[in-house]
């Protein structure tokens, strides 16, 4: 009698992972179906946007356990009721309370490409950036360079003031599933806001930090370091000097995308070329003195009080 | 008496969705608890690569059933068992019997960060662009270039043989989706092979094609110029020199990350930065000068006659 596709599927008998996406929750499989290879592509179905009113109910979300809490940010693994017979395993993010800052940055946002030169920078990002590390808002980063937090979670430090960093998992990974490994790296010292701060002084610093990251991600996780990008956002999220550390394999969308993202290395060599300049006896710049092109949400206090304006030749509020 | 992380989230009262990824399956919902303003976000987890050997046997897809069926592909429907109180809802699709074709179109290029030395661009890299760009292998662009192919598609064109380039969708567009917009650039000038070849002589004609292109585009779709970005690729897929002109808002995956693309006004800058160097007295340099740090498929003939000899301490095949 002939085999159901049901059946067909039971019968597989697997081979090897072909593919994995684990930014879109996916997973291709090759193995054989009765000595006919077969593929199986799996993956995670989308929430159901309807249910979200009670999606933190005790029927919406039946399980559910504190991982890790800092200040206003708090990470829960929970199971979510999709239906009589499926509980998905869920990450779940609270940020409690919340400011206006963290409502827009969560919100679905056209994005602008915006070319900020080293006047708007110096005239009206530098004054936002201000804003930015005032009344205590990088106290959640000062709670992990002082030991306040998370401090059972660092794989690397480095104690020095100048040239010491903290290494140490995002809160975005699962600390399992390696593909998505993401780390990230806060150093020690507080005079560098963003990359507009570096110049060819601190090559020694982040030369040293690169190697240092590397090998003590790739001794702590036996992955090599061929596997790893190293990775800095302009904008940053927050204004205290930080790397991201990803697995090459880990799609991380826009956060790894040109317009937000900037590899380290290249950092690196854009300081060695400006290194030149004042090698030649040429005026000393930093990334101070660039044009850089990026991209910024249209909730984004940036567009909203700075760039949209400069667009329609009104003054910036800021 | 205080209450715990868990009982604040049961708290949250729901006010409305900000964002919804379908794509990567994540959910921020913004509400209140106890008054005060709160963010969540829920995210699914990925697939555990570690169960795939099981993971469509009875314990690690409960439940299943078709839902459609066409020639070798099947859909169906199942309840993924992710631990004992979490059962994932997953669609999962079966190719039954499979080609060559398809496993390669399933199959993850494992992907290698490698650092590009000035040195190992002199000595190899350029010799296997030199077998790239002989035997006619760019014969398909040198049709466009001459309109014996695709002209009736070209969107814009300066027939300048030095300062020219074209225009034109890429292939990839379905031509109607404005956020899905993606063209190329392809100059007419034949001694550019890719960034390697760029030096501060090219600035002038760099800045005006990319002036030209953006207004080009936004006259020609209607769409204004900073919702566009231009970038090119290192290593690209082919080596005549060429744009990429994507929409902001279209996920490009890897083809926009870096370890691949860069953006022309970073490389702009770049250039800029090493017009300094000249200006200052300081010997010329170029892009050829630069180590640069991208990402190489493990299937790339660069990976396998290039840079895995030379991590295994071989001399490259080239």
């Amino acid at each position: 009698m002939a085999s159901t596709p049901e059946d067909d599927l039971r019968a597989f008998q697997f081979e090897r992972v072909l593919n994995q996406d684990t930014g879109r929750k996916t997973l291709n499989l090759l193995g054989s179906i009765n000595g006919q290879p077969a593929i199986i592509t799996a993956e995670k179905t989308a929430f159901n946007a309807d249910r979200a009113p009670a999606l933190v109910s005790p029927e919406g979300l039946p399980s559910l356990h504190l991982l890790q809490k800092n200040d206003i940010y708090h990470w829960f693994m929970g199971t979510l009721q999709q239906s009589a017979d499926a509980a998905a395993a869920v990450k779940v993010n609270l940020i409690y309370p919340c400011t206006d800052v963290h409502i827009k940055k969560y919100s679905a946002q056209k994005p602008h490409m915006v070319v900020e030169t080293p006047e708007v920078y110096a005239r009206y990002v530098s004054r936002y950036i201000a804003e930015k590390v005032a009344g205590g808002r990088l106290n959640w980063v000062y709670n992990i360079l002082e030991h306040r937090s998370e401090s059972e979670k660092i794989v690397y430090e480095d104690e020095d003031k100048l040239t010491g960093f903290i290494l140490l998992p995002d809160l975005k990974w699962d600390l399992v599933t390696m593909t998505s490994l993401y780390l990230s790296v806060i150093v020690h010292r507080t005079d560098i806001r963003s990359i507009r701060d570096l110049n060819a002084s601190h090559l020694a610093f982040l030369r040293s930090m690169r190697d240092r990251v590397l090998s003590a991600t790739s001794d702590r996780y036996a992955i090599a370091s061929d596997e790893l990008k190293v990775y800095v956002h302009y904008q940053p999220s927050y204004y205290h000097f930080h790397l991201h550390v990803v697995h090459v394999a880990h799609d991380m969308g826009s956060s790894a995308a040109v317009g937000k993202a900037i590899l380290l290395d290249e950092v690196i060599q854009t300081l060695e070329v400006m290194q030149r300049v004042q090698a030649a006896g040429g005026t000393e710049i930093g990334y101070k003195d660039l044009e850089i092109t990026y991209l910024v949400g249209e909730e984004h206090d940036l567009w909203r009080r700075v760039f949209e304006p400069l667009k329609q030749g009104l003054e910036p509020t800021i």
